[in-house]
């Protein structure tokens, strides 16, 4: 097509009056069902004990029910003394770490409140909640590359060096947005890390342990709270996670992974902040999925949803947009990454004038700021067959009147 | 009966091996069971809609939902707009609000982690918990007499000259934990407070609006948000509350009613600590309840439950302990405060070794530092009539032989 009827078709989509919202990694209606039973199994007639004999209707048991910890250290890989359960956020338990850190400091550390500056490592492309949380607190954020093995590990041991680093966001599986899932020798680099500052923290949001799109092919990630422990290293790391993408996104449950150490040093605020969270939720949820079996059976489901759509615009891709445009073909988790050099603001621009909005650009980057213009994250999660092939047909009319001319 | 004979009887109660635990207002059993019906009022073939068309299983609705803002301006009565729904706990509300302030400050003035030193305003007896938070953001805390009516406000009035005076904790009705309702003229008195700092807020725990022990004797609390915007001065006030002690303890909602400027603010920092609150729950809430009358109907049913447990001690104290201590008879919420000049730590203490767990001395003043060493709370809520019994008993022998010797 030449670009005079290029740009009569785009102007055909305008008229339409679309509404797509591609922003964000929503789970679809049909992914909320799958764990709708889960409001069955605490009801009127229930038993409200849990497993160590806590009515889980009542105060207490500040840290979580044991058998929440169970199956998180079976979806996580870790020990279960090793594992908090808080709210309905990771999220919110990783804001809550850096809040402690710059009131009371880390272990012991100089609130870093009353430091001069703190520094803050973010693989790019990476996860826009993560950014805007450092830059509201403050924090300089330095971007380092994310590699299809995970962030240019040669790059953060060098800036580590500087003490007030403190640490780095990452979303070490299936990563939000590309996909990749950080190779062993990644990890193994991160387990061994040595940072100047005392006080940095890895904050290792493995947001998609689980999350896998195909039987098959799926990305395998090595535990790094136990790696680290046997370079005595464990203190560096902060693991968290939620079933917000396994049961449902704000009516789920959330949890840290640590070292002793630096459990006993987050409790220590968290005793302040509430008197616990809420154990019904978590008993809804130990007894629904029960254990990993429970969880892996469940993700195969969202998995039969998911991977069409996965497929549908990796598919388009492949034969509309060689030459014109990358992308990341990833194995799990929510996002592909697609890559228009130069390009990215302008066909976001354009799709929006369609109707179809994508996550605003430069989002994946710290301060908004892509410093290639080529980064455009596609969320197809929330999103049906049909909707997707529209959306997608703007997308690439957008690429195709933008790279073309 | 002469000390020999207490000492006897005693060392008999000792040797029984009691474990009655009286420390925290914990509802009873019976009362949690009144609100399990509400977990079936959403189950697996339930509309998971909001009123305002929200799909209560995703992602969204940051400040909650409508309905339960509905919910909460019946209780607290305040406009439903001045309110925003948060998780499971009004205490994590509250340590949230002043951890906003330490980090960037009160709707733009200066982080009070940059500050030398903030002070706070405690009337006494008051909650434990409201001086833990101060005490472990290394806030200094000053004690002021609370009276039957109130905080002593000609003592408020002075001090909110310092500038360094940011904020008073106040329980205002059915206070914890001497149970007393502040009067129409002290609420005034707040309303039209003008401290030296602009950034000084009231914090104003208002745990217990419909908790009434009787149908005839329900103390009257002016509402402070509307009164204070008479005077031009509603950003005096945050209002917490919560479902706590209306449904289940944990896994209830909680909600912030304040000035729209207090609620901008908060929200801006809000929205980058989570996505959303879990807004499941909030639903089963607003289904359960439904609105103001439904509330009334459980409240009666807990005041049901509670009122012979508040009268029984009552009359045990009435019958055995006059001329020996003092104590307050409220009209609603879950404490007694029982005063007993001087001797409050010993008398803990000797319940303590026969089995009969009081909060710890001192508890109810900042820095657990009881100026007079006279005050014990009494939480009847979770005991049995006949452990309550046993319970008075062993407070009685206690106070006997301490009050005598």
């Amino acid at each position: 097509m030449n670009r005079e009827d290029l740009v009569k078709k785009y102007n055909e989509y305008k008229k339409m009056n679309l509404h797509i919202d591609m922003t964000r990694g929503r789970p679809s209606k049909e992914q909320l069902d799958l764990s709708t039973p889960m409001f069955d199994v605490v009801s009127s007639n229930s038993d409200y004990t849990s497993e160590e004999g806590v009515d889980c209707r009542n105060y207490g048991c500040l840290t979580g029910l044991k058998e929440c910890k169970d199956l998180f250290a079976s979806i996580l890989e870790v020990p279960a003394d090793n594992i908090i359960i808080f709210g309905n956020s990771s999220l919110n338990i990783m804001y809550e770490c850096l809040a402690d850190a710059f009131l009371y400091g880390v272990c012991g550390s100089t609130p870093w409140s009353k430091l001069e500056k703190v520094k803050w490592l973010c693989p790019v492309p990476g996860y826009d909640r993560h950014f805007a949380i450092c830059e509201h607190l403050g924090i300089e954020m330095i971007n380092v590359p994310l590699n299809e093995n995970g962030p240019d590990m040669d790059i953060v041991e060098e800036l580590i060096k500087d003490p007030l680093v403190k640490g780095i966001w990452c979303v070490p599986k299936y990563s939000n947005p590309t996909g990749i899932t950080y190779s062993s020798e990644v990890v193994n680099r991160f387990a061994k890390l040595k940072p100047a500052s005392k006080d940095f923290r890895i904050y290792w949001d493995n947001a998609y342990p689980v999350h896998h799109l195909y039987k098959d092919k799926q990305d395998f990630l090595l535990e790094l709270l136990s790696k680290a422990k046997k370079y005595h290293n464990e203190d560096i790391v902060y693991i968290f996670s939620s079933t917000s993408k396994i049961s449902f996104p704000g009516g789920g449950i959330a949890a840290l992974a640590a070292s002793i150490k630096n459990l006993k040093d987050l409790e220590n605020h968290l005793k302040y902040k509430t008197i616990g969270f809420d154990k019904i939720n978590q008993l809804r949820h130990a007894r629904f999925f029960k254990n990993i079996d429970g969880i892996k059976k469940q993700m195969a489901k969202h998995a039969e949803i998911l991977r069409p759509k996965f497929e549908l615009i990796e598919d388009i891709l492949e034969n509309e947009a060689k030459g014109l445009a990358t992308w990341t073909k990833p194995n799990g988790g929510y996002f592909i990454s697609l890559f228009v050099n130069n390009k990215a603001k302008e066909i976001i621009e354009r799709c929006k004038e369609c109707g179809v909005i994508l996550t605003e650009a430069g989002c994946a980057y710290p301060y908004h700021s892509d410093p290639n213009n080529s980064h455009i994250r596609l969320a197809p999660s929330c999103l049906s067959i049909d909707e997707l092939k529209q959306a997608m047909s703007i997308v690439l009319i957008a690429i195709n009147i933008e790279m073309n001319c």
